[in-house]
């Protein structure tokens, strides 16, 4: 197996950094757009045939260093009983959002291995598939993303509601994180145990919080799933505009953290600690650029962020506007890569 | 006249704080509502007696230390002969975006004292109304904010268009930013020769940016305004986000750094060389926090940031859901706040 991600998350050396991006099994892939059109999203998540299909598309077109499991992060609230739909053109929506103490209460903590069945079915699926070409990663969401939907019931530029919740109400809202993390580290060590190699926590909504908000809210949960985890599999932190959090996020035992294109390299070394490894973090629409710059960005920041304990990734998700060919140039640019 | 504000601006000691809230004059106020249900928006910001009257409303009821003229920045494109529209539960629109380089080809500067003459009549009679109470605050949007209404031609999560348009087409872009950056400049000198006492920047979208970005589509044209208006009048510069460039934003010349909640006072100090006055950063969601909390947060803010070079303010504008006895807890947890 192309051992390259495995390493730098132990903070080998290599001969290069891997890379991979987020969202790599996405909207700008053409065959990913033949699937779309015949299958809705939950129908492509819950057919392991279609999810594993979809996760090895970009390692067969471009070859990245590793593969992401094609899902989402609200498969969790939909396993704890919480309506999700997914609206075209809107993104997902929550019908009867958690407002109140009586609707954190009447939650359970589901039996994934049978809620979320299709998803270790998918792996195992990925897994043949790859044929131990690159590793798998598996993901979930930090409990307070998940919370951020769970409460506002939709995407939001400010999450207004969610924050109010926790903020009127922070006993309920400490409940609800609590049950949203006992089903996440359940379901990751189920993920773990049918075969994903790494572990990648979103918190993309953490950015919404003070720095003593996030570590009351968000924080000590992620801390408790890496803890569950981190003897079993590699874990990447993945908390977007968190920069503030880059010390305490870099002690929860996490492998590595994710980076978005708002914190340089010097400066994500520096907060980090040193010590850690880095992924990111490219601005996804600056792969709107011509591929020579694309290129030349990517040159740089492998040199800024040093070849070692370094991941090449994006800042956040690749956008569904990035042509192909530029693709190309950010893979190939770390491929060819020469210190 | 109430001289706490302007004597932070200029670093000089003072017995306590002041302090003011982004979007003070709005819609948590009853009588900001009462106005709102019987004129549109633009109608408010074109009528100088609305104007001036949205602008005295909190002052009459809270005692402000500062009062800011109700507008938008969107007057900026407006005046440039780019439509704006704004939609109930929607937002700005403007149904003529930018995209090519004709279309900003086509612009032209405009002669504000004209098309802008409102705005300065809006000024004198909240001048009248204040009677020399507290000083007024005039403010425009940075041009790269400015730019990412023009070019999306809406509120967005990510300002995706507006991006690609300056990583595809950076010549046009940088066209743009000047001719925006020339019109900001006279209108912001018209309102300083029509009376107000003080210019925030807001660059509300800077925080999209990676540091290299920001410095080449933002941070120049700040610099630009605030040396065009330095020596007539402080300037704030709010760049939402943009912690990154504190120690080049306290460098333009300006007088005062806006700070968001995700940046801590000791971060805040040290990113900005530690010189510079530095204004915030209560989350707005945290207003929903009952009114003891709300004292004790203040108060601890004031101890982090220290008595003196500092305004007290939220991070961002306050929030329409915002109870009123919880305002006057802000606002008064200032004015009783001993050494």
């Amino acid at each position: 197996m192309n051992d390259l991600f495995l390493k730098a998350l132990k903070g080998d050396s290599v001969s290069r950094p891997p890379v991979w991006m987020m969202r790599q099994a996405g909207r700008y892939l053409p065959e990913f757009m033949a699937i779309r059109d015949k299958y809705d999203f939950f129908t492509r998540c819950q057919t392991p045939e279609l999810a594993s299909e979809i996760t090895v598309q970009p390692i067969r077109r471009f070859g990245m260093d590793a593969a992401i499991l094609f899902s989402d992060i609200l498969v969790i609230p939909q396993a704890m009983n919480i309506e999700v739909q997914m609206k075209p053109d809107f993104g997902p929506f929550l019908p009867n959002p958690i407002r109140t103490t009586a609707d954190v209460d009447k939650l359970e903590v589901p039996d994934v291995t049978i809620e979320l069945d299709y998803v270790m079915k998918a792996i195992e699926m990925t897994l043949e598939k790859l044929d131990g070409e690159v590793p798998l990663i598996g993901f979930a969401g930090a409990p307070w993303t998940i919370l951020c939907y769970c409460v506002q019931g939709q995407g939001s530029k400010s999450f207004d509601q969610a924050k109010a919740f926790c903020f009127t109400n922070p006993l309920a809202a400490h409940k609800l994180l609590q049950k949203i993390t006992d089903t996440t580290i359940a379901y990751l060590k189920a993920k773990i145990k049918a075969g994903v190699h790494c572990i990648q926590l979103f918190d993309s909504w953490g950015g919404m919080l003070s720095p003593v908000d996030y570590a009351e809210f968000s924080l000590q949960y992620i801390q408790k799933i890496v803890h569950a985890l981190q003897d079993e599999a590699p874990v990447i932190v993945f908390a977007k505009g968190c920069w503030f959090a880059f010390k305490e996020l870099s002690q929860t035992g996490a492998s590595a953290l994710g980076v978005d294109w708002t914190c340089s390299a010097i400066n994500a070394r520096y907060l980090s600690g040193g010590q850690i490894t880095l992924q990111g973090n490219l601005d996804p629409a600056r792969l709107l650029s011509p591929p020579g710059m694309i290129r030349n960005m990517v040159h740089n920041m492998i040199r800024e962020f040093g070849k070692d304990r370094y991941i090449v990734n994006l800042g956040h998700g690749i956008l569904p506007t990035i042509p192909l060919e530029n693709v190309s140039a950010f893979i190939n640019a770390v491929k060819e890569y020469r210190e």
